[in-house]
């Protein structure tokens, strides 16, 4: 039935690879839409050294939806290839330097990234959340002696990794522009059977998408359906200690009008199934608990079961 | 008639992308062997750090023989594209850096260059010389007070550039061993119709072809016809003041076993034809003097004028 689904996942980083990983075995038309924010490792230097658009996140969602042809395999391989030694070019990877090269040569991110998807036999298309890269602050508090001191984290990285706990999270663009939506991700949720938010770092991948205005509005108002996947475990750092609904709390607050179908978490990973559900209810959304965790693996999803939870989501609306 | 001709152009640099150009309007089936002994630049940048073949000179050959149709022109652009800025990416080549990532993956540099050769629609092929990075020295004379005092220079950036007048010309790999011929460039060699060599900086790109024992017996013991393309200026540094007639007899020294069919030069660029007519017939050649030069740049052949000398000469044959 789902051959047809057009399905879009919103994300950054290794969650994102997650939900595309299970969203491929439901569809061809997956559009990735990531988060363009990042400000260390290799995207970082690439930002900072060239003034482009963080490419990591791009490049592991693409990496995600590529084809498993033999040569499609080739190029992604060397796409997530680092370079070892221990000069200038040390832990950049090569697909990195590659959209780094595009985007000098193309300017406009989706050209570039089209013509990746080319490249890597991608099914599906990769799309950034803006179409310039980001900057991400955070209201933290806990990084004091008076514990409701709020103090403001910038940076992707030093958000993700701060010992306090993040009350909100902010974007911007060049000092203080808004962020401009990139208009075909907005397009693209806007024309969706599925959207789908998380899994990953929540105030740093997940939640960012809702804090570019046009993107928050089309998630407000698409006709599709909006499945939320929850982290499996909490992230040390940005969410450590967090609660599955506490997870939902934090979207409700930097999205009070958005309206949720369903909400996806490992059964195991949810101490206190309850009190998600009424977390869920309050968003409009059910909850759905399976197991869902990659068997050995701390904190990541297996594609399999996140397909098969996903598609049961799915025909329990119909 | 030229369609199946196989042609073999052995160079580097500049000078084999003329002849590359020049042998695409002749035939599909061209191969390009490539000198690997570039210490400069990117390339010069990558081999010290990563250890790997020199890709600079490659990418040259690798963007001469790319296809126009717009996919593959955008990816050779791509390719040919130097990063901006002024940090530790700045000048690197964007194929460079990619064909290092395809080292590191592959291991094996004729995979690597078959590959790209697929991403930038070239028809023929492009091999190195030698599948090792190879190191260059040459006895120079008129360094010193002393006209005849012999110094050695080592790296071909400081061959190409010295002020003095080099002598000899030696490769090694790894130190001292033998360089270990290509054995693709050695087959492609013996099974030619044509092989070219020249122009190009005749040091440092022409004559290291001779250097490696497997493919200078290749080139004596072909059937292929033998072209001699002579370079229109004399290069500054490394052979300023040579006379056309100079450049064959240098030739001679380092290859005294090899007999040569036609010997390629712009008539302008030739001021006393009879003495390089007279040091062709030496190498058992006959001369052919047309106007090749690209009119208003200085030092660089003209495509289309230099394919149809070739095919002149191909025909006088006949």
């Amino acid at each position: 039935m789902t051959g047809r689904l057009r399905a879009v996942a919103l994300g950054g980083g290794h969650g994102l690879q997650a939900s595309l990983a299970a969203l491929r075995r439901l569809t061809d038309d997956v559009t990735a839409v990531v988060t363009v924010a990042d400000d260390g490792g290799s995207s970082g230097r690439l930002r900072r050294e060239l003034g482009l658009l963080p490419p990591g996140d791009l490049r592991k969602a693409l990496a995600a939806l590529s084809d498993s042809d033999s040569d499609s395999r080739l190029w992604t391989t060397v796409f997530e290839h680092r370079f070892g030694g221990s000069g200038a070019l040390a832990g950049h990877a090569v697909g990195n330097l590659l959209m780094a090269g595009l985007l000098e040569v193309l300017g406009d991110p989706v050209e570039v990234l089209d013509h990746t998807c080319r490249l890597l036999g991608v099914r599906g298309r990769v799309l950034p959340m803006s179409t310039m890269p980001l900057d991400m602050a955070a209201d933290v508090v806990g990084l004091d002696s008076d514990p409701d001191a709020v103090r403001t984290i910038r940076g992707q990285v030093a958000i993700a990794s701060t010992p306090g706990r993040v009350k909100q999270v902010r974007l911007h663009a060049n000092g203080h522009e808004q962020p401009a939506a990139c208009e075909q991700a907005v397009k693209a949720v806007a024309d969706a059977d599925l959207v789908l938010l998380g899994p990953g770092s929540w105030f740093t991948s997940v939640l960012p998408h809702l804090l570019v205005p046009e993107l928050h509005e089309a998630l407000v108002a698409t006709s599709a359906q909006r499945f939320v996947v929850l982290n499996l475990i909490p992230q040390p750092g940005e969410t450590a200690g967090f609660s599955p609904e506490q997870h939902l709390d934090v979207l409700s607050q930097h999205a009070p009008r958005l309206r949720v179908d369903a909400v996806l978490a490992d059964a195991d990973s949810v101490p206190t199934p309850d009190r998600l559900r009424s977390a869920a209810a309050g968003m409009g959304a059910r909850t759905q608990l399976d197991t869902i965790a990659a068997p050995g693996v701390d904190g990541r999803h297996d594609p399999q079961a996140l397909a098969a939870s996903l598609q049961a989501a799915l025909e329990r609306r119909d």
